[in-house]
């Protein structure tokens, strides 16, 4: 058990690649790494989660254009897990998160503009026309191709012959749905998961071969993007370093069997190649962020900014906090800031205090296999001197909580 | 996360109350407190879980006499768990401990003499007729009534009567059996349960009335006894000083389903009972006694005294490292000291170091619920500033092993 040790002392500025399924406490998290001036963000990449990979993108990209960082690069990452062949978003997650995964609400209309028509026209969430120079522009590695909707690849027939032979398995919410999935559906995601692995998948293998542990991977979704990055390049494990926001090790999970967590449960094999991978990873789960509540009243002095920005978050966490509410008693004392705490560790781990062991996600349920989805000590390597995780069991919840909402309330000006 | 405060510092010996369920590493553990000059082993009861309860009590007075410690008090405790209305061992748990507990070594036998056969004519598991003195010997409080075989209570029909209205519950090995209990068993688990409350656990609440924090209520198998203690006297949970085997926070339970361990399954709602009571509990789980390993040439130092005990030490722990080397790849490398951890924790709280923690059982499986026999941080209570259990997530195994193998050949010799 040891405290983690300070990751940015002897620079100012800590580079950060966020991989993020775009919900509401994502976009807190976003918030609040715009607001930490030690926060250099490399570049944001939307992954299926909360939302589809395609309306996570569109959030990052409305989200940021509303807080004047356009600049930005906004990437596509994974739209399904590794498990299956396409992905779509459970009604659970709907619920804490809105149809949009901002609460039902729009960034546009709290601009007073057309933020988000212009930066997506309709939002038809099939969009892929983003601008090379706002891909590739924050990332200085060279050779970072981007696609363009008129360059999209072509699916051969033979891998929709391979996948029509294993099932077209669909994931709901990590959770495998019954029937086959619809062929088109298939052949969409094949085409965006060649997308993700041109464009997110490969913004963070040049970004760790470039930066090695300088750069922090911040993933706060599923892990798919960070499996993907190691599956593609597996010289980048001993210099990735990853804060992720999922499982609870201490605590019960969120799923409804209570033992898996939300972002474990949409991709077990991802998650578990990550935490096996040897890859410096520091876990931010339930046992911390379920001790980090935000209220009402911290909603309220966003709100009395009386600007669009500081508008735009109230109205969406005020979605949250009733959502919270309704789901869990333990939620009336106020909303978890799951996202913000892995974002805000990412740039100062003394927040947490961590216990370090080897990590795996079981990948079966029955007996014998444990429990697909569950994020639990690897037994094969209790007794191995090195460990590779830290999970965060401990919380400074009175420093970090303060510290977010004003950071936020700093950017709503 | 805080180190334990050793807890002995300015007295030389540590009270005990061992309450264990004595299988293989059961009789290790007490063979541990019998070398170790700083426990004051006020005396020890046999409850159910690995074997039956009167195979646990014929158990420890046999490993006590074998020991040259008759001395010792022994006593019955709970003869099932609190869910169910008679209890039968599972097949597990004789493939880990053997039909007799002791790995079919007879110690006995190892003594050359007739040592079972004099303390519990025929071994047949239903005698009752621990000698007054015996029970009592140890225990300084007075008033401590102890049962003869004559004066066993008599079950009044009533309570014939609701158990038989509701379904005569057995449990085999912790899981519900199919079918009903027959009525006899069930009225004979009833006579062992008034012998317990009446010898057991009337002990536990003397001993914490009297010594408050100042002994230790160590418990190696189901909580069942500690459960019914703070049932019937509410009182001592202010002073109640728990050093438990069971449980697995942050690795895979030894249930089949790899989320339960065996000791907890058992009972879960004592186990609930006890963690919620607000009692000082420190929990020894799979996280650490799967980290210190016992090895054949550690039992070859034991036979190598040429001595009875060293004998049947070596012998008993021979079967024992079979079973978990054919139960586990994991264990070719040892097999975990579970029971001895917890005594040698109970009087050397340094060996550990414990994340504190309000921890909880579930209770019932499905969604909403959990998982049947978990234990889990308890959500309701993870923002309260004070925390009542003291879960070891560090172990010094280096230091511990060595030390208990040494200080178990010092009493074969």
């Amino acid at each position: 058990m040891t405290d983690e040790t300070r990751r940015n002392d002897g620079r100012s500025r800590t580079r950060i690649v966020l991989d993020v399924d775009t919900g509401i406490d994502d976009t807190l998290a976003l918030a609040y790494l715009l607001a930490s001036p030690e926060a250099d963000l490399l570049g944001v990449i939307g992954v299926y989660g909360n939302v589809t990979a395609e309306t996570a993108v569109r959030n990052n990209r409305d989200v940021l254009r509303l807080f004047g960082r356009p600049d930005v690069p906004v990437m596509h990452g994974m739209p399904r897990p590794l498990w299956a062949d396409c992905f779509e978003v459970d009604e659970g997650c709907a619920r804490f998160h809105g149809a949009n995964g901002l609460g039902n609400v729009d960034p546009a209309e709290c601009m007073g503009d057309a933020v988000s028509a212009g930066a997506d026209a309709g939002g038809s969430g099939e969009t892929v026309d983003a601008a090379p120079g706002e891909v590739a522009g924050g990332m200085p590695a060279s050779g970072h191709r981007t696609l363009t909707g008129s360059a999209e690849p072509v699916l051969p027939g033979e891998g929709v012959h391979t996948f029509a032979a294993r099932g077209r398995v669909k994931s709901v919410g990590g959770y495998r749905a019954e029937g086959e999935a619809e062929l088109e559906e298939v052949v969409a995601a094949e085409r965006a998961v060649r997308r993700a692995e041109t464009e997110g998948v490969k913004f963070i293998v040049d970004a760790v071969r470039r930066y090695g542990r300088e750069v922090t991977i911040l993933a706060t979704g599923p892990l798919t993007d960070v499996a993907a990055a190691i599956e593609a390049a597996p010289d980048i494990v001993d210099s990735l370093r990853v804060v992720m926001m999922g499982g609870a090790l201490t605590q019960e999970g969120n799923c409804y069997d209570l033992v898996c967590e939300t972002n474990i449960i949409q991709d077990p094999e991802a998650a578990n190649r990550v935490f096996r991978s040897g890859a410096d990873v520091t876990m931010i789960g339930l046992d911390v962020t379920h001790q980090c509540l935000l209220t009402r009243a911290d909603a309220q002095t966003w709100r009395d900014t009386g600007t669009a920005r500081g508008r735009f978050l109230a109205d969406m966490v005020e979605f949250y906090i009733n959502a919270n509410e309704d789901a869990d008693p333990m939620f009336l004392a106020g909303s978890p800031l799951h996202d913000p705490l892995a974002a805000a560790v990412a740039l100062d781990p003394t927040l947490v205090t961590c216990f370090d062991i080897n990590m795996m996600v079981e990948t079966r349920t029955g007996d014998g296999h444990g429990f697909r989805g569950r994020a639990i000590g690897d037994p094969t390597r209790l007794r191995s001197p090195r460990k590779t995780a830290h999970v965060a069991l401990g919380v400074d919840a009175g420093r970090f909580v303060p510290q977010f909402r004003d950071r936020v309330v700093s950017i709503c000006r």
